[in-house]
């Protein structure tokens, strides 16, 4: 099965090409933001690398969130146009799940999270089962000090990862001093591992409604809101 | 620290940038040997992706073997050459040690290895320390039965990495049968990791002087040898 995975929910830019389980090229940036501009130039340059062209693609696999509104909205919607377009599967894997994938210690407790700012993260806890990230506590928008309550209830040592490093003294006040460290580059989401995450996922069912997972609502969403209170609507956007 | 790190001394091409801990860009090919075609070309790439040029270099971190011949050759020569004309520090890491490294689990004892063909693997065995790997038995050239039976002899859960696979029923038969499992991307090394690694370690002291760590000889010095017993001599090479 030939794989495309893309990855711009956060500051990285990822994108890697597998066949199966072997990745045959893989490329992160971290050092700009301009998802938008280099995406799409990216995947054409390893898909050639690969030697592969877009026909040959069986599945495309993206990370759907959370983190940032802008970086969620380039990849999923680059995905689902590549999907729609070559009539192939879209699999989306939690940007939250691919950093705890990167812990490969069977049973272990992890706890992805990115920095949303004001004391809040995007967090989840999971558990590794034979190789795979399983949910224990659901990917959620919360503040940082409720979620450590939460993960300090299961009472062992726990992997954090991503954005730990900017609570690192609420962490081990809460949770436990003695919390495993991973190298800096496991911080990161590996695209990689999204692709071979989403190998063995139930592809989205239908690929046009298919929206992205922000766990919060945007800036703009809120202010309508809280204008209307009144408005019992699915969702703000008017459905025309 | 701004920190170029290259690896071509295996099957994956992998170019990394960093700023101390902080990978800027990565890229890693595994789809085709042309090394020497695409080493350069990709690091001017990462590099004008991070925004470096190469006077804002300070450190060459090269994964020096074991592995393929013409593959070290081609990393080593390039690293040894920018550090000189920048005239900056070359840190060689093993590319063994290297994969080591991608088992984040402090005491864990990993045993990465490359299948040099006909029952042969370049192996090591390492202890994970401070998140480091540490040598416990030094990176050889050795038989994969005579490697596992070494192995054998710490009695404890050994992490496989590399081509491990190549060699399962072996494995485990030979050591346990219940050695932890590790995600295929973490099979390759990744060139981030050199970086981080490199990073700690001293540099090489006379980059003209320095050689890889091929740990057997070419065909061409094999066969002289096999043809000149009595010769007692250092290198095979003459030197002028």
């Amino acid at each position: 099965m030939k794989i495309l995975a893309i990855d711009t929910s956060n500051r990285p830019l990822s994108v890697a090409v597998l066949d199966d389980s072997t990745v045959l090229a893989a490329i992160t940036v971290t050092v700009h933001q301009k998802h938008a501009e280099y995406l799409l130039p990216e995947i054409e340059r390893l898909m050639g690398m690969a030697g592969l062209k877009p026909a040959d693609l069986d599945r495309i696999v993206v990370a759907a969130g959370p983190g940032s509104y802008t970086g969620i909205r380039i990849a999923v919607t680059t995905a689902k146009t590549l999907a729609t377009t070559l009539n192939i599967d879209l699999v989306a894997v939690s940007s939250l799940a691919t950093l705890a994938a990167n812990v490969p210690v069977e049973g272990a407790l992890v706890a992805p999270l990115f920095d949303a700012r004001n004391q809040n993260v995007f967090a989840g806890l999971y558990r590794i089962k034979d190789g795979q990230p399983t949910v224990v506590i659901a990917d959620a928008h919360t503040n940082i000090a409720a979620f450590l309550e939460a993960v300090k209830e299961y009472a062992e040592p726990v992997w954090f990862l991503g954005d730990a490093d900017h609570f690192t003294e609420l962490i081990n006040t809460t949770v436990s001093a003695a919390t495993p460290r991973i190298s800096p580059w496991l911080n990161l989401p590996q695209v990689a591992t999204i692709g071979l995450l989403g190998q063995q996922m139930t592809p989205v069912k239908d690929v046009d409604r298919f929206v992205p997972n922000y766990l919060r609502l945007t800036q703009a969403e809120a202010e309508w809101r809280a204008k209307n209170p009144k408005e019992d609507v699915e969702s703000y956007v008017e459905k025309i």
